[in-house]
């Protein structure tokens, strides 16, 4: 039954191939079994279990070994994975040795293995997830490089507003993408931690060896020990949520400048083409941007599934009811969704096709209006910054009236004409030469960025030592 | 590659057989291949293509023939799902006639058949929700009839407040899903609308034909065909999203009343009973109950998902940029869980198990206190509003002081007795006697309900001898 | 205390005066008077309290009167606004009558009076709200009258897509506003109804005399009297949560349009300028669109307050704790933010400026290749469909490629010089002509509108008349 | 106009006063006055502006001195409150000085203002919110103190499930109160960072100053200066929004644990009495939860107002339009409404009335049920696993059939008294002895708190003598 009513149309598109997997069933239900694996062998070492036992439960922990539609059924019966998933095993271990049938799950409660399972998923995600940010910083870090000195518009509130350079814009995404990277360091050892606690967080089934068997465990599972089980505290997951907001955002930020400028009136920049892709069979000279599509879309869904996790905080007691049913697909989906957006962000930025020219004609829209802050502050050191404001105002207004270029009107007018020289003036209305900090600024980021990608490159290659 | 990542092990726990098989991939193809079919036909019937054209086209119309994986991969490129589905088609039909091929998605836009699809899809969703609402109003209207007059706590901020009864609870419930219903009545005309605009909503590629196609179109799929496309303004399935947000909210008010009656405090009420149904192997004791889980959890789910879909309504133009994408997912989302959540509670409802022992126990759990405004009104009736809260005040903080029993401390105040005899007070404090209005609100509303269903089952028989 | 903390500042922008009017606190406070008053004369009406003591209560019920600084410090303490209220308005009756004074908000509880308090003002909100979407209706429908034959470029994934009308767009707008009026006609007989039920909604302390007293109460206050008491479910308050969730979606999408024409790349259509709107004094030729600021900021407040009105709806047994709470502020936060949005929609379409000439420029920007499709459809008359596409795309690829007009590409092209002479050229690439249903779907859309709009005209002679 | 409209009545109850001042009108308008003194100061001390200029306008910058109402007319009309701003302080300077008039706001840009005063105010607000959260933790770390062997029902599923101690669940609350003041010291030094960028983010109206002067502007205001200005990445401050997310996710969860308790049925803590507290006049018995109503409402509301702030994330350009101006009510918003309920989430710790002999009494509602696990493990060692699960199992059916205490039916059961007599079967009974690692669990999270008081006291201590 299962079979006939998949929902993956989508997953391609929305989300790639590497967050699909780690979210997948079978990934997730061998998690929980790496759980029950890592407890018997745990049980093992501190002598609550024989060996023996434990070899036999971990010979069964193999998610291929699991009928899912039963799993599926006992699911909906139960309430949760756990207790089917811990049925099927004990049938499977009991083929093996009943004895060891009767240990297996022992001293757990079903939310010990999904928690530590869904912490085991993260763990792999979180690793996918840094990778990815850090491709997209290296993405936007060799744009900035590349064009440090490629003037444009600046816009704000979509009008534009006074020059940039293109540099300066990716420079932000940098700049951005760098300090969610560093959320992601603070978050992760929080995360990182066991859940065992038994039925209430007492470990009572296991009389006093409760802490032993937890520290045992942490060390098979490589996670920390917490000081208490948090079955009822969900802030550690919930966290996973909000910073996956916080990127999602940031992504959605970048997409939407790119795809403004990709407009078929502003033309600056366009995705990569590739053969199929966001074609129009009917439109030939369209090229739909796929890649910002599917970070937009992203950025509108993952506020609303990171403000059901919030929501969910509120459980009941030792552990609640609903709360904690309503984060077992609302975390994948926004994980496997914020990974898609950043696949598709590296995509963009790796193949983003920027022009130049079109950006430097845009900068002539405004007939030099763009530029009248640039007059007013040099014709100030002249004639006093009250005398030049009421002067640019009043070329300004003409230009804007009799919609002639700023170059022209400002060439007639006295006050101006007496303090430049031809010349002069052609450079102050040059955009390139109004970009104040802009060089400065994005050399900052850059040495920033440098800096950190080189701790990457030492820990990258400390980590591959040590394997 | 499809096969090995499905996220599917929760569907049967949280949204049923039902809605899944409405909103899976195959049925999600085959509405877009309705729509093929359909315009097909209806260029045929206005003489655009031959009817061996359309024949041709109509013949290759069915998901089974499709292949998924392909779609996924061409939709990833593509950026939706319309595209290579029509790309599939096209080749389909070429094996019969290349002539016909070329007249597969004749003057439609990818957005067409999506949106068109998506209607299809939701309307038998809307008929699958109107009935599983009607079944929910059912059991709760036999709970209220069954329970008119069994008397138990009101409660208000979790406190005891003054008797009810368990009928004017469940009284709420139909009445409440009675008007959800009566929305749903009025959403239906407004969503059952044609989606068909060409590339910006001119059709022009239909020369002056176009509206003429529109009017047989919506003919062929029994859809309205509105004054103007649709493609930017989603308001028609956002208002889908927003009546499950209501629903959703209903539900869980009354799976939240539902799970508190269970608390192993309070156990007035419990979840039917079934082998393996929310049991725990080390506590006998504990009946979980699965249906309040599912449906707190969508509780908790559905309104951030709602709020995506209400952002998602800010689409650029005639057809916009990751809004649109947004609704993809979500939108069935919204639909499946609403649909699980509300089949859980017309479970819930019919088997829910009522101990009426254990209500009218726990209305003495405050010694009689729950009575003091009854109290309060009868004496009232003889010394003076005044007066009678004045005495009521000082024998209800006596009783709490001294945790004695109201009804023993009012009999050994004067003015009580003077005016009460032993028999009165007996009556007075008995909260079976105090629910008010209870019931004859009741009777109303079970007066309402049976007119409404009267109609429905009229309704249902003219329906049924049209067929 | 209570002076030294407003938070107004922003009130006149996002709000307007007019909804902040009607959710004042002074106004709240009145509302609930309103109830007071109209209790104390129902309950003489029926015949329960003297006519005097109702008259004494209803002399007292002017917010007016009241301390606010106390309000709030009581509310703090009890929890709610109606406990302080009563006691102050207790206290102001019993300076006239001790006696009187012992009646006051007899048989109410507090959310009783809130909720009703809610529900008037509410009433209000309605009205303003229909007054004001027609408003915008109007200056839409004009738009569209006056140019439903100025082509623009259509646009689909922020990219141009083939041309359409200006009226086109406008037309759509005016389709989906009334569909919202539709709405709201549907929700108001739903919502306009009275809260009473007493401690636990069963007016026990009435006696049998609670539904006579509301007869009369919902009469007093011209409000429906429910079957049952609904203070624990909320469907009708989120009602108007989500309905205000969808305009402003919608009120959103029509701000985005017009913003991303007033683009300075674009320059379609702009803010109506006013001295100091919107100004820049550095920037002479910006000019910020505040209105469309509003409007977006707005719609993206909204779905976040929406969602949280709808998780607010799992409110606990007969009155609930915390979710009851979540609405007061939030309700009217969604209340006023969508008025204020579509006041400034209405003045952004009353004074929009309106370039013609720029949409006919913009239409030029792909050098023809947006009439590509046209020039398909009427290549595919003379030398079928497969050869006039396959000559269509040879001809725009040439003229994206060598960056020159399709214009001058195809007329070095034989298949096409063939078929069509020079000025049958020139006709097929004018985007004028190549609108399709443009202008009929226009005409069926301003039709509709004038229909709806007589109703208006007709009710409110009718209304006018009746005062 | 503006001080007829005021909506504050519902502060004291839901934010409180410490809130509310910090983001009162008054304290908005004071720290954007900050930053133009500092501005001017900082202009001064690099040499661009005379001292003397600086002094002007340093001496108007006094919120006092300014016209609230024209204020928010100002901004109704220009889009934001830094422009109606910086006229009447341009105003203001020039009584003073013409000559320094001129040099108000010099370099800057609206947002510039609005954004470096809200990380002010965010300043202020995250030490209260420290403070407050501290304050919490000490409370309950006081509560674990007292009541670590304090024996209640663990309860899961809203079922009692095994005992634990009070003491340990609030050391639950303890430990996660923690790891959110780990999470504020981590958020703190990100988003102390100024906001300087002039119109583009290139400070280019300085010239080659603009460095310097952003470098002496960070040092006046005692702000980080970031690497380059953060107009359109809204990071910083979606951050401090999802952290209140998290706290108030987990004081909603602490709340609803605390008012479930305070059931009538449960009757275990509840909430601090004082005169006129959530009383109710007609319901002696009942104390309304009010600390526990603001926090649950809370806890409602700021999920969705999270999810708009970080849809408002996606902002166009270098400064967008809609996205940055939700974020100026929303995030005050969740700012004061988190303090506030952490304020009452103090006085409910502080206050809380625990009663441990209802505890014990609940903890016997099972009659023993809850103690199955105990047995069985106990029984395990002497007849086995498997042996021991049936023989529990057998035992409880029969209790729960004949509702008959289980100490009772298993002193029946020879399986049973072979191995343990009464003495020991007692003392296997008694919950108190079966709460596993609790107690060895809450000396755990003590230890960890009292090391972190210990540094609070040495930072304060540090501090305190700095000053």
């Amino acid at each position: 039954m299962m079979a006939t009513h998949p929902r993956q149309a989508l997953d391609l598109l929305l989300r790639g191939q590497r967050g699909t997997s780690v979210f997948s069933d079978l990934r997730g239900l061998q998690v929980m079994l790496d759980f029950e694996r890592a407890l018997a062998r745990a049980e093992a070492r501190v002598g609550i279990i024989p060996w023996a036992t434990a070899a036999a439960i971990s010979d069964c922990c193999y998610a291929e070994c699991f009928d899912q539609t039963a799993l599926a059924g006992g699911c909906a019966l139960s309430g949760n994975l756990a207790i089917p998933m811990v049925q099927q095993l004990t049938r499977l271990v009991s083929d093996i040795s009943v004895e060891a049938a009767g240990y297996v799950h022992w001293g757990a409660t079903s939310q010990d293995v999904v928690d530590t399972g869904c912490v085991l998923q993260l763990r792999e995600f979180l690793d996918l997830l840094q990778a990815t940010i850090r491709q997209a910083a290296v993405e936007f870090a060799t744009l900035t490089d590349r064009h440090q000195d490629t003037p444009m518009a600046g816009r704000t509130w979509l009008q534009q507003a006074v020059p940039i350079t293109f540099g300066l814009k990716t420079a932000g995404y940098v700049d951005v993408l760098l300090r969610h990277l560093e959320r992601l360091d603070e978050l992760r050892p929080r995360l990182l931690a066991l859940q065992f606690g038994g039925a209430a967080g007492t470990l009572a089934s296991l009389g006093d060896r409760g802490p032993e068997v937890a520290a045992a465990l942490g060390d098979e599972l490589q996670l920390t020990v917490p000081a208490i089980s948090w079955h009822g505290h969900r802030d550690r997951l919930a966290e996973v949520a909000t910073l996956c907001g916080l990127i999602v955002g940031s992504a959605g930020k970048i997409a939407r400048d790119l795809s403004l400028m990709g407009q078929t009136e502003v033309a600056e920049a366009s995705e990569p083409s590739a053969p199929g892709r966001g074609g129009s069979s009917t439109m030939p000279h369209k090229r739909n941007p796929v890649a910002a599509a599917v970070i937009l879309s992203t950025a509108v869904r993952v506020p609303g599934l990171v403000s059901a996790i919030l929501g969910a905080m509120v459980q009941e007691h030792e552990r609640g009811l609903g709360g904690w049913h309503a984060e077992w697909e609302t975390l994948p989906e926004i994980c496997t969704l914020t990974l898609g957006a950043l696949e598709r962000l590296v995509e963009l930025a790796s193949g983003l096709e920027v022009d130049a020219v079109a950006m430097r004609n845009n900068l002539g829209l405004t007939r030099g209006l763009l530029l009248a802050e640039a007059l007013s502050m040099a014709l100030a050191k002249n004639i006093g910054k009250a005398r030049a404001h009421a002067v640019v105002e009043k070329i300004t207004h003409r230009a804007l009236e009799e919609r002639r270029p700023l170059d022209e009107v400002l060439r007639e007018e006295a006050e101006v004409t007496t303090h430049f020289t031809g010349p002069q003036l052609d450079r102050l209305l040059d955009p390139a030469n109004y970009t104040g900090a802009a060089g400065s600024t994005t050399a900052t980021v850059l040495a920033g960025f440098r800096s950190r990608q080189a701790e990457w490159n030492a820990k990258g290659a400390v980590d591959h030592a040590g394997n």
